[in-house]
């Protein structure tokens, strides 16, 4: 009935809170939301496709897509660029699909900036105490790198109020429950639709 | 998990556009949801039970209510009065509760006055042709009663800027899933939540 635009969701939260299980689960019910492709610098392998695993690009482009202020958000680990294409997630707006983008805190801070009307997510850990189970569960990390993880997480954490909306992860199903919720209500929100309600009003006067 | 109070929603509309039938199907669903219980000066009927369908008082003590300003909202209608007692909302979302309140957009404008940290629905008829429809399925009422009740509903139309939410009731189970998604997306808005959910940080820490 009405002409919507999309909305960019960003999912965040410290890390080992279980953002990709939450983000796997989600899209296993909600097919028509689309996930954001990332553009890499790394190698491509076998099995990936360019454009729907990521978009592969060489060190030159990435630089310049930076200096262009083209990415939402971008990164390097292990010398290799990651980012998110603004380009592409505003076409996929455009064309009246929701985005949703899982993303490490630093990221979404940087989404913030650059996208504002942005819809931020943030996923908190049921207690500290089982925060530092997960990442403890992980692998054989030493005491002290453990203890600068929980370090960071409570910085993260403390980051939260850049949020819209904070979702506890004690359970994924409720989680997700939660998440989908958001995104209906969203799509509800009088200051985004009003304006053409008001229209097809005065259309039909 | 965390010690959360209830939220007051309030669903309003045109008449005509159905709040009656969405509310009834909402509380088949979200049986812990509260029903406002009105304070009424008309005279109990058979059957009726006084705390539970609506508050009776007389017409004096109800004026001094007003007086007061113990109503989020109050109207006569055929010389009797109804109102919504403030202390019965804030005595139940104390509790934890969620408050929900089916009103006229009259009454909603007030309630919006005297509990602006409500969360405000508005029911947005399919088309007015539809809203046309079902005002003159009503009864037998005269052309002029139409006309009137149409630039009526199309005046209440234009106080859709006072909502949180606009929700298109096109088909009663949609515009109730609706609801019920802004019901619990509320309950993860950040600048509800957030400062509880440090606190539970800093006691674990």
């Amino acid at each position: 009935m009405i002409d919507e635009k999309g909305i960019l969701f960003i999912l965040s939260g410290p890390s080992g809170v279980g953002k990709g299980t939450v983000r796997k689960e989600l899209f296993k019910r909600k097919t028509e939301l689309k996930y954001s492709i990332s553009i890499t610098t790394r190698e491509q392998r076998p099995g990936e496709v360019d454009g729907i695993d990521y978009f592969f690009k060489t060190n030159e482009e990435f630089e310049s897509l930076i200096k262009q202020n083209k990415l939402l958000e971008h990164a390097k680990f292990v010398n290799n660029y990651y980012g998110t294409p603004r380009e592409y997630v505003e076409k996929t707006l455009a064309e009246g699909y929701d985005v949703f983008l899982e993303i490490e805190v630093q990221g979404a801070m940087q989404v913030k900036h650059n996208f504002p009307e942005g819809v931020f997510i943030f996923l908190f850990p049921p207690s500290l105490e089982e925060l530092k189970n997960r990442i403890v569960g992980r692998g054989t990390e030493t005491e002290d790198l453990i203890l600068n993880r929980l370090k960071e997480a409570r910085n993260e954490i403390e980051m939260m109020d850049a949020y819209d909306y904070v979702v506890v992860n004690d359970d994924v199903d409720k989680a997700v429950n939660k998440i989908q919720s958001i995104i209906q209500s969203e799509h509800c929100k009088r200051e985004r639709i009003a304006a053409q309600y008001k229209k097809i009003l005065e259309d039909e006067l």
